[in-house]
């Protein structure tokens, strides 16, 4: 059975990394590169089960070519 | 001597804090109490001295009344 995702927040927050990570055709493993984040690392944030600091929001926003803003825009910890 | 930021994306988003807490008048001990956090955490983060979770991150943001997108926005790792 599939861990839950953590937390409504990092739900929605990897719902938003796996949809750009895809729009850019980047495998796991290519964006892990681009992050110095290990691969598994980032299928954990794409399933909510991760709870990031500031400092990886900022790299992963980098790899993934968008404003760390975008990704955790409106959310709410009532999400 | 006090002690440097940890970096400067969390010397930025420390400096927002600060700013927006201002703009509400807000003491650190009242952001401190809508945010579960202990008020010298508001201060740490303030001077740019922690790497807060995404889940603290968007607890905060509420306190501040703020959309967390903005307390990010254009944050870069370089920076």
């Amino acid at each position: 059975m599939p861990k839950e995702p953590i937390s409504d927040v990092s739900r929605i927050f990897g719902e938003r990394v796996r949809e750009r990570r895809t729009e850019l055709a980047l495998s796991q493993e290519r964006l892990a590169e681009g992050t110095s984040l290990h691969w598994s690392v980032i299928g954990r944030i794409e399933r909510g089960q991760s709870n990031l600091t500031l400092a990886n929001i900022v790299k992963l926003s980098e790899a993934l070519e968008i404003d760390p803003g975008k990704l955790v825009a409106g959310l709410r910890s009532g999400d």
